[in-house]
């Protein structure tokens, strides 16, 4: 947790991890952002090597948008940034996953805590959280 | 939380909540599992639409091995079995996040509680939890 703070902050810009990496066919990966805190499961989105790099280098959730086809600093619109305080990959090096803490509170672009905020019941997902703000939505 | 219990059993399989998962160009959707009782990210896998469906019908998690190509019931080799007791869908319909319950407290196939053993420190990846029960290999 380097202390607790964010890392990346003058980091030393290596940059042979970003090659143990399994990048998808699309040169993406899954990353999974978990709040520090609560242990709160907040988004699954998808970075790629630029994505990965600038993440370590600004101590702040970088992404890829599959959507917009490009890189999309979370919170870059709302405000809702993710700062990054560890990150993990997995044991078949196909996925990542976050330790952040979400500014504001709200992760999703609904204006919810987390983006799952849908729940089996009975057969059908329903919406089980409320939102706390929804006037700002893009993500 | 369905009083805290395992989910599944003997519910009513309908199974329009299938259309309602954005599959991918595969027929499969990144599947978080989170240990209900610590908030750890244990694995990513994935899920086609008969896993999903079995895992609801069985209450323990069922997932796609795209290695194998094939229904992988979590444990059927190492007895590592997670009990599911809820599942959601995040907002874009295209991710799922299981609570569950790890038997043993392995989740990985190294013998480690999370597959998300590897930490970013200084530009490299470093294993930084414990081999736990190196003895059972199979996830």
């Amino acid at each position: 947790m380097n202390g607790g703070g964010p890392i990346g902050r003058g980091a030393d810009m290596k940059t042979t991890f970003l090659d143990a990496v399994k990048w998808n066919a699309d040169g993406l990966v899954p990353v999974i952002a978990q709040e520090v805190k609560t242990g709160r499961v907040l988004t699954l989105a998808w970075m790629n090597r630029e994505a990965l790099r600038l993440t370590l280098d600004e101590g702040r959730a970088v992404y890829w948008s599959r959507s917009r086809k490009k890189l999309w600093r979370k919170g870059e619109e709302s405000g809702h940034v993710q700062t990054v305080h560890e990150i993990r990959l997995d044991c078949d090096n196909d996925a990542i996953l976050l330790q952040v803490t979400q500014r504001d509170g709200i992760a999703c672009h609904t204006g919810r805590q987390s983006c799952f905020f849908q729940r089996l019941e009975d057969g059908a997902w329903v919406n089980a959280d409320p939102v706390i703000d929804a006037g700002k939505t893009p993500a």
